[in-house]
């Protein structure tokens, strides 16, 4: 038997304990942003420690910060060897709403070839798809370069504390690697490899207007001074122009036209826009005139309200004008934006809006992100495409992603190394939303994948 | 004695007991709209019949309706005297936000000549003067008319049941009467007897967006569908232009303008804009271009949003579109708007804003109420204006309020009575907010002054 013949065998003949491994880590309500669920948190932390132990890593370690810790993990086959380093993330998003959920979020459970499990897509089972990879090809005797995992616990809610370890010099050292393997972004479509070539980065705040020192009577007060919730409403309004344009002055200045090229590029990406609406249960897109819908949500940038809270909001009417009103905003930005300069573009602008008859207060909400753009043509990228080629038998769409990896910008500037985008989710996998899954099938190719890109990259790396 | 003096030296002994009775009432968290709260506006109906037949009433029953009873109680002294029937309610709104109140909203408080509790000024404070005004000219025996009670539950969510129950024929000749005197609307200022000459009218609804069929992640989707929180700020800042006027077509179409005498007489009230900012600690007023705070706050119809919510709204950031946003919305009206064509026009405008890219969702709330003009020439009035000259030795104030009291307007149609809106609470009394009170003083002085009403009254009408 080939060594790669081996390989194969080895994950086909364990796929039934890979996905129960799988299972036992996503029933971890590892929900970073709520403090009561702290501990599962650390309980998950410490399940991929021992998973990276079982695995066959050496100097596996949790690494304490602040906040979650870091888990690292390494094996060594060669100092003349390259190395990969993998980086993922063991929190999960809140599981809420709940009542959207067919099945509990933390009660796995297995269904017409998808495990359906908060974090089973974002980004827990692509996690173990690393694991399972490196434990695959140690068991076979195939691991041909040096491999480090940074696994983090805080990527949903901002990479705060990897970011601080980065700065030190003897973490980057190591951490050291030639190049950077993540697999936290999504498929463009079912059966479709994809090898993301940018990120957006991402800027938010969350903005607060109060108006009377409590909330009055409308019969009273109503139509004689300023009610915070119409205020809101008039300064978010203002966000956009009828265009559906962000009207925050400046905010273009620094956005990197799109070329003929790159805009050629999308149109080759498979994309339906009746089944696009239809799985969304919409009638109509919407957006920056003059752009796709593919560039609306990938290659511009974007600003979205997340959340809008003021007043009474039970059964009925209580006729109040109440004295705050409250939004949470975040930007998603592209080459070559900053996050600083977006933020004091859009808190600038705010302030000239507001009337003098409440007041503005703006706070700042973790989890800034540069914007990346990743070159198609490094090693890296070439040989990931060939394991994209080997596995999936097609090469793989080279595209943007919307979402952002704030950390990812930071790794690629610290640690001078070629980033690879390469995820194994679907956009159909309800991230952050209820009912999230992932697809077993892609699960399993994803360890092949990863495996072969060990291969490939250490074969261009000679 | 004369029977004024029997009368004044009775309210003078009883002052005690009078607030320690009261008191007993404010206990009572009888909170219309909550419906574990329901047992509660049970035992404050049951305790109001209670307190009528305390006082002499005869004939004091609980009217049964598909929602809170009705307390109904008269006394009829003389089939050739005047007939005056007393409104009121024991409904209250509710307490929260709760964390506002310096003390439990239903344990009352004595402080400084006022009692602090849910309730005390609006209304239960006012209706109780009227019980202890009936109860101290029977004990004296100086009532000169004939009086009638009819005191609902529902005043805070809509009066839906009383207005069903004056369409009976049977249930307008029980409440027959003359006049039709109410305690629930404020004296402008301490010390200043104040007598209402209008209503504002109000129809409410409530504004649902829906966007995708479900929560999706903005760095997937955001910039490419529409965010139904977005939409919704543009619908509702489009509701008023920047002028702060109405932006709804047709809106002011029915509105009577101000004549200059009405204008004039506004002038006349005591008013101090910046105790009035100080009170509520904003820094400008903000309304209406080319109209008064005090006109823009009861004159002028009125537009306000209690409540809005959707998307994520706890600690720190979920970068989501919601699937859903939502808001509440009131207008306050002035004679001739109505409420169904104020609805109609609302509504027909929202549905010309919405954009394809999202469904909107417009659900009427309860609580409509047309608009209420009231001549301050009728014998009612002038006896009202006798009666606050006797006790507060100055005129009152005629004033429009900026309130709605829904089943007023309903009254002067179905009993041709005359109205006659005296309360004795004050603007500063934070009704339908933290820290209700009633002014002691104003509660005891309230007791004379119905006294004296009954009396100039009767001597008018013979």
């Amino acid at each position: 038997m080939t060594p790669q013949r081996r390989l194969k065998a080895y994950i086909n003949q364990n796929k039934a304990r890979f996905l129960q491994e799988l299972i036992a880590f996503l029933e971890i309500p590892s929900v970073g942003c709520v403090q009561k669920l702290w501990p599962e948190v650390s309980r998950a932390a410490e399940l991929v420690q021992r998973q990276l132990q079982d695995a066959g890593a050496e100097h596996v370690e949790l690494i304490k910060t602040p906040g979650h810790p870091l888990v690292y993990a390494e094996k060594r086959v060669g100092t003349h060897l390259p190395t990969v380093l993998v980086y993922g993330h063991y929190d999960v998003q809140p599981a809420e709403p709940l009542e959207g959920w067919k099945y509990p979020p933390f009660s796995p459970v297995v269904k017409a070839g998808k495990v359906y499990a908060r974090g089973a897509s974002d980004d827990k089972g692509q996690i173990y798809a690393h694991i399972k990879a490196l434990e695959s090809m140690l068991a076979t005797d195939t691991l041909p370069c040096n491999v480090k995992f940074i696994i983090e616990g805080e990527e949903e809610t901002g990479s705060v504390h990897i970011q601080e370890f980065l700065k030190e010099t003897s973490n980057r050292d190591l951490l050291a690697a030639d190049a950077v393997l993540v697999s936290d972004t999504p498929m463009i479509a079912k059966g479709h490899p994809s090898l993301q070539i940018g990120l957006r980065g991402i800027a938010a705040l969350e903005v607060t207007l109060t108006g009377a020192n409590r909330d009055v009577h409308s019969g009273v007060y109503g139509g004689a001074i300023a009610n915070p919730i119409q205020v809101l409403c008039k300064l978010l309004a203002a966000l956009k122009d009828d265009q559906e344009r962000i009207a925050i002055p400046g905010f273009y200045d620094d956005v990197i036209p799109l070329s003929a090229k790159q805009r050629a590029l999308m149109q080759e990406t498979p994309f339906d826009l009746q089944h696009y609406k239809a799985s969304l249960g919409i009638k109509n897109v919407a957006g920056e005139a003059g752009y796709t819908t593919l560039e609306r949500g990938s290659i511009r940038p974007s600003l979205d309200i997340h959340g809008i809270w003021g007043g009474y909001t039970a059964e009925g009417i209580k006729t109040i004008l109440p004295a705050k009103a409250h939004a949470k905003i975040s930007m998603r930005l592209v080459p070559q934006q900053t996050p600083s300069r977006a933020l004091k573009q859009c808190q600038d602008y705010l302030h000239t809006l507001v009337p003098p008859s409440v007041n503005l207060e703006i706070h700042l909400l973790a989890g800034k992100g540069d914007p990346l753009a990743i070159d198609p043509h490094t090693i890296a990228l070439q040989a990931a495409s060939k394991a994209c080629i080997q596995v999936w038998g097609k090469a793989p769409l080279m595209q943007w992603e919307g979402g952002s990896i704030p950390i990812i910008a930071r790794f690629k500037e610290a640690l001078k190394a070629d980033i690879v985008l390469m995820g194994f989710g679907l956009e159909s996998d309800n991230i952050h939303a209820p009912n999230e899954h992932f697809v077993l099938n892609n699960f399993f190719k994803g360890i092949e994948t990863v495996c072969a890109f060990y291969t490939h990259f250490t074969e261009h790396m000679r």
